[in-house]
C-alpha cells in the first residue's frame, strides 16, 4: 500500500457506508463514522487507507509523500453540492426586494420576469464570457470545500441556447480543479415563442436529450415540475427519451404545491428528487421505497420567504436526505456548501451530523457518485475537507465564519489561490 | 491637503452625514451617500478628503503615499459591531440541538443551563488562555470587515470575576488592529450565590460600576431586562450609578417579551435598546423621539427560533435602527457583520441599504462614535472596507460569499494574514 498523501491526528469523519451501498436513512442518517486520532491517505488521487493512531508508518510512501499533522483538527470527505445553476449572467438584487412570498414568485415568472430576465442576460453573455463567469464561481465552491458540483443549464429555454450552455458547461468542466457534474435543465420555463404550442416544444426537448447525449454534455436531465409551470405528464416523454438514451432523471418537485412530483419522481426512479418542500406523505413514501435522495434546498426558502422543507418528516419517514446550495440568481444566491448546512440545521430542522450526512455521502448518491465519492474509503476518489476547528458541529452553527482551511480534491490541493 | 493613503476609482458609499449628526431614522434610513467613480483620501488614519473623478490627484500626497486603484469596486465604511459577548471560553453546541424556540430558553436558563455553562467555563479559563480567544476573535471580526467592535463582559456574573475579564478584554484592546468598545454587563443573570439575595447583589453591581469606571475598563454598563431575569425597577440604581460615574447605559430589552425595557430605555437616555424584538409600539415613539439606536440581532432569532424583529416597524416609526453579530457562544454564533447584514434583510425586512447604513453610521451612533466612525467624511477615523463586488447588494444576498476584499482600521490595512 503505498501513499503519496496522508492527513494524520485527525478528527475522521469517514461518512463510510453501512451494510450497503445506499444513500443513508433513518437511523443511519446521523451516521459520520467519527475516528480519533485518525488518519488519511492516498496515492495517485484515489484514497489507500484509513486507520487511527500511529498506523499509517507501515505505509509504503511515495518519495515525495506529503504527511501533514492536523492536529486534532476534523477531516472528512469533501463537500457534493448536487443542484446549482451556476451557469449564468446578470444578477437580479432589485427582485429580491420587491419579492417575499412564494405567491410573489409565481407571480413575477407570469409577468415574464424572474427566470426571463436571466435567460436574456445569459443569452447576452458571449461563450467566453459565460465560461469566465463560471470558472470563477466554481473556484469559489472549490475554495469553500465543495469537490464535487452539479451544475445545470436552464437559462436558454430554447434547446439551442441550452445546447450552447452545456458546451460552456463542458470547457468549465474540462479545466475544472473539482469534478463537475453538468445536467440538462430541459424544462425550466416554457420559451416565449412556444407559449402556444407546449408540444412541439416537448418535442424539441425530446430531440435535444437525444443531442446532449450523443455529445455526452450532460449526465442527466431536469424539469421544473410546478403548477404553472410543467405538469408530470409532459414530463414523461422527455423522462422515457433520457432513459433510452442512458441519462438519469432529476426533478424539481412540489417546491411551491403539491403536484405529486414527488411519486412521479419515485416511479420514474430519478436520480433525486429536489426541493420537496410541499411533498405528500405518499411522496415520502415511495421515495423510501425507492431509496431516492430528497435533495432539499432550504436557501431558496430563505430567500424566496416560503416555508423551508421540514427535514424532519424525510428522516422520520427513512427518505435519504441530501442538501445543496441551489446557488442561482434568482432565488437563492447563498454560496458554499457550508452555508447550505446551517441553513439546513437552522431552518430545515436537521442535526449537525444528519447536515453533514447529507452534504456528502448522500449529496454524492443523488449524483450518481454515491460508491465514488463522499465517504473517505479505500478506493475512493479522495476528495478531502480539513476543518479549522476539532468541532464538525461548528459548521452547523458559526454560520459565515470560515471554517474550511484546506481541500484536496482527487489528492490535489485545491483551496490555494 | 496632505494625503498617505487615496483609494480611487470607486463605487464610493460615504454614509456622510445629513443635515444633523443624528443616527439616521424614517427615509433618510436607506442614504448611502452614493458616488459613482469616487475616492476617499486619508492622512495618518483620519480622512482628509473624499471627491469623484480625478480631484484626488490636486491632493499633496507623502512620499511614500499609496494610492489604490478598486476598478469600480465598492469603498465603504469599515463595519461597526455594536453588541458581542466575546469574551467566552467553551462552546455550547450540545444545547443548540435541544433548544429551538424562545419558551425554551427561559427553560434552559432556570435549569442552570444557558449561560451559566459559559460561566463555568469562563470563570476556568486563565487569563492568557481568554486572552488568546478573544484576540482570535477580534482578529476575525477584522477579516470580515469590522473596523469597530464593542465586547461586552457578562459571563462572569460575579462582579469580581466581570472585572477580571474587563480587564483581559483591556489587554485585548489595547493590542487590537481594531477600535474595541468595551461594555461592563453586569446585570446579566443572577449569580447562584446571590438566589435569596438580589438586593445585595445590586449593590455589588452599583459598587462595582464606580471601579469599573476609576478604572476605564469600561465605556458602558448593560443590563438584561427580561422576564425571570432582571425588572427595570432592579436597573434603576445601577443606571444611575453608571450615570454619576460618566458611563453610558445600555440595554437588552424586550427580546422575548414586553416588559417595558424599551420605554425605559429611553427614559434613562440609553445609548442604545438592543434586541427590542417585542418592544412596545410606546417603546417605539419613546426611541423614536429620543433619537435612541435600536439594534437588532437576527442572529439570536435565527438560532434560538424566535420571530425575527420586524424591521420594518422601527423604521415605519422613525426609530434609527442599527444591526449587530450579537456574536455570543449561547444564542448568536453568527461571524462577520455581513452575515449580521444578510440576516437583517432576509429575516427583519431591512433593505440592503437600509442594513448597511444599520451597520455602519447608525451602529457608530450605537456606540457613541457617530462622529468619529461610521462614515468616509473628512476628520473622520480612515476606517474603511473594500469590497470584491461593484454592487453592495450583494452583502445582503450572497450569504457566505467572501464579498470583504480589503479592511483599513484608522488607514491601516489590517485584513492581511
Amino acid at each position: 500500500m503505498e501513499a503519496d498523501l496522508v492527513l494524520r491526528r485527525a478528527r475522521l469523519l469517514t461518512c463510510a457506508p453501512l451494510a450497503e451501498e445506499k444513500p443513508r436513512s433513518g437511523h443511519a442518517a446521523a451516521d459520520v463514522g467519527a475516528v480519533a486520532d485518525g488518519w488519511v491517505a492516498a496515492r495517485d488521487g484515489v484514497v489507500t487507507a484509513t486507520g487511527h493512531g500511529d498506523g499509517w508508518e507501515a505505509l509504503e510512501r511515495s518519495i515525495d509523500a506529503r504527511v501533514v499533522d492536523v492536529e486534532g483538527r476534523v477531516v472528512m470527505p469533501g463537500f457534493v453540492d448536487p443542484h446549482t445553476h451556476l451557469c449564468y449572467a446578470g444578477e437580479r438584487w432589485d427582485e429580491f426586494a420587491a419579492r417575499r412570498s412564494g405567491a410573489d414568485y409565481l407571480a413575477v415568472l407570469e409577468r415574464g420576469g424572474g427566470i426571463h430576465a436571466t435567460v436574456r442576460a445569459t443569452r447576452d453573455a458571449s461563450d467566453e464570457a459565460l465560461l469566465a463567469l463560471l470558472r470563477r464561481r466554481i473556484a469559489d465552491a472549490a475554495v469553500a470545500g465543495t469537490t464535487t458540483l452539479e451544475v445545470k443549464s436552464g437559462y436558454g429555454l430554447e434547446p439551442e441556447e441550452e445546447l450552447r450552455q452545456l458546451r460552456v458547461i463542458a470547457r468549465a468542466r474540462a479545466s475544472a480543479p473539482i469534478d463537475v457534474a453538468p445536467t440538462y435543465l430541459g424544462m425550466h420555463a416554457l420559451p416565449t415563442r412556444h407559449a402556444d404550442d407546449r408540444r412541439a416544444f416537448l418535442h424539441e426537448v425530446v430531440r435535444t436529450v437525444r443531442i446532449v447525449a450523443e455529445e455526452g454534455l450532460a449526465e442527466a436531465v431536469d424539469a421544473f415540475v410546478e403548477k404553472g409551470v410543467f405538469e408530470t405528464e409532459e414530463v414523461r416523454p422527455v423522462a422515457k427519451a433520457a432513459r433510452d438514451a442512458g441519462l438519469a432523471l432529476v426533478l424539481h418537485a412540489d417546491q411551491l404545491n403539491d403536484v405529486g412530483a414527488t411519486e412521479f419522481a419515485a416511479r420514474m426512479r430519478a436520480r433525486s428528487a429536489d426541493h420537496v418542500a410541499n411533498a405528500s406523505a405518499d411522496g415520502l413514501r415511495a421515495l423510501a421505497r425507492a431509496a431516492i435522495p430528497a435533495v432539499l434546498l432550504p436557501g431558496s426558502a430563505f430567500f424566496v420567504g416560503y416555508p423551508p422543507p421540514d427535514a424532519r418528516r424525510f428522516v422520520a419517514a427513512d427518505v435519504p436526505v441530501a442538501i445543496a446550495t441551489d446557488h442561482n440568481p434568482g432565488t437563492s444566491p447563498l454560496e458554499g456548501m457550508p452555508t447550505a448546512i446551517a441553513l439546513a440545521v437552522g431552518l430545515c430542522g436537521l442535526t449537525p451530523h444528519q447536515a453533514i450526512v447529507a452534504a456528502t455521502i448522500n449529496a454524492a448518491h443523488a449524483l450518481g457518485r454515491g460508491a465514488r465519492t463522499g465517504a473517505l474509503v479505500k478506493g475512493r476518489r479522495a476528495d478531502v475537507v480539513v476543518l479549522e476547528t476539532d468541532d464538525e458541529r461548528e459548521l452547523a452553527y458559526r454560520l459565515g465564519a470560515r471554517l474550511v482551511a484546506q481541500v484536496y480534491a482527487s489528492g490535489r490541493r485545491v483551496d490555494a489561490a
